[in-house]
């Protein structure tokens, strides 16, 4: 679901709602920017299970990032 | 500020408290691992201006992302 080469934007073929956050290994967010004005929300899952991009929309999103600031060890 | 190679952390020369939510290209929110037990925010400066290792344990590390996701555009 992450786009890469020259796709300006990174989240090209959907995004997810929802992602588990004990799952997370990483979470990365690409502020808007001239490449691509939308902001983008990837999630690398543990176990080597790949990439998501997470609807920043999504009241999900915000949910899940303050879980995992929580959840620091 | 940010670590490689055979680091297992990769924030090993302090950590600042602070970044101005506007400056902010990229944000990558590593969870605790088995490589490090801390979870670690980097944050990519605009204007290659580098990376930054932001605290996870100061208040404004949360409030950051709070903003980062508001200013959506």
């Amino acid at each position: 679901q992450v786009g890469h080469s020259k796709a300006r934007c990174l989240c090209l073929n959907g995004l997810v709602n929802h992602v588990k956050p004990l799952h997370i290994e990483k979470l990365e967010v690409y502020t808007s920017s001239h490449s691509c004005r939308n902001m983008e929300i990837i999630v690398t899952l543990k176990n080597g299970e790949g990439k998501k991009c997470l609807n920043p929309e999504a009241p999900f999103a915000k949910k899940t990032i303050e879980k995992i600031m929580k959840t620091r060890r």
